[in-house]
């Protein structure tokens, strides 16, 4: 029973499995933003981590399992490197920078983004999910600068939060691309200071 | 020689193999608008087009062959079907509304945009030059708008033309994973209303 247990115990296997777990998760997402989404190898995390292939296995059974992973992290570690003093469109174009170094992530974001639109795909509900929150989540911030009188109210922010989401990502694609060619935070810039400067 | 030979035997096998290729096409395009990527196969092609699926892997060997000549089909239609009287902006949108009705073939593309991030990949070439093309056309389009006076000059038309195309990519993957929730012509046309309104 949970409550007979002393802390250690609990502590115990569960907590070094998650401890493991998260530094495979971590040597994966070093492995794809150096090598990109086809060289980075199942292999490759093993070593890195110092386990054997049947090892990592066990936590992950397959490749589709390690890149979702890799994915949540990258959100949260996003979410956590967030500046809560910075202000809506300044905190975008810092991620968006951010993002800029580190390709081979954001390759396997988007090559596993557009496999998820197929049905029964394995990443399907994590997209459906995120995207759900990431317009919800924008909305809200979008409402609450209306309500300080920093944004228009005439904006629709159900259109707008989508609308951003879905920039922000088609440039993405389109630098992967051709990076010397476009540029994601100026194209975001020019989004984002228009928006704001609407009547 | 080529000046040697009458009319109709120039046309004759190369124009034969020609029709089939096409015909193959369009089959192929019909069986992935109404199954979508996955149950999309080479087998219900070659059933559709009544040929043996060795037959159809003589004109595509592999199934990306296929598939990207499915697209740069679906490139040539969208082009055909532009209505020359219709402005800009109502040309996109009749483009996305179309679009709609194909969800299929807007998820083929949509996975293959994303894998071809990917080194290597065979639809690379093909995404990198569309969107090359696609970034150029709509600029020059923008810029001739500029010069009559509809579309101020101070919208950076380089930016506006990524930036559309990229809108565009992200709300229909939004919108493949999450129909009723995301409306790919409201958002564009709330991007162009406020880019032609801009001072």
């Amino acid at each position: 029973m949970a409550t007979s247990s002393s802390p250690a115990a609990r502590r115990g296997p569960g907590a070094k499995s998650a401890e493991r777990r998260r530094s495979i998760v971590d040597a994966a997402h070093a492995v794809f933003a150096e090598r990109g989404y086809n060289a980075g190898s199942f292999q490759a995390v093993a070593d890195r981590v110092g386990m054997s292939q049947t090892g990592l296995l066990h936590y992950f059974p397959t490749k589709s399992d390690l890149l979702l992973a890799v994915l949540q992290r990258r959100d949260e570690v996003s979410n956590a490197a967030t500046d809560p003093s910075a202000g809506f469109a300044e905190s975008v174009l810092l991620t968006a920078q951010a993002n800029e170094r580190i390709p081979g992530v954001i390759q396997l974001y988007a090559v596993l983004c557009g496999e998820s639109t197929t049905a029964d795909h394995p990443a399907r509900a994590y997209f459906t999910t995120r995207f759900e929150r990431l317009r919800a989540g924008t909305a809200d911030e979008l409402r609450a600068l209306q309500r300080e009188g920093v944004l228009s109210r005439h904006v629709d922010v159900t259109i707008a939060a989508a609308s951003l989401a879905a920039l922000w990502d088609g440039l993405q694609l389109q630098w992967l691309l051709a990076p010397e060619e476009v540029d994601v935070v100026a194209c975001l810039r020019d989004y984002l200071d228009a928006l704001f400067a609407r009547p």
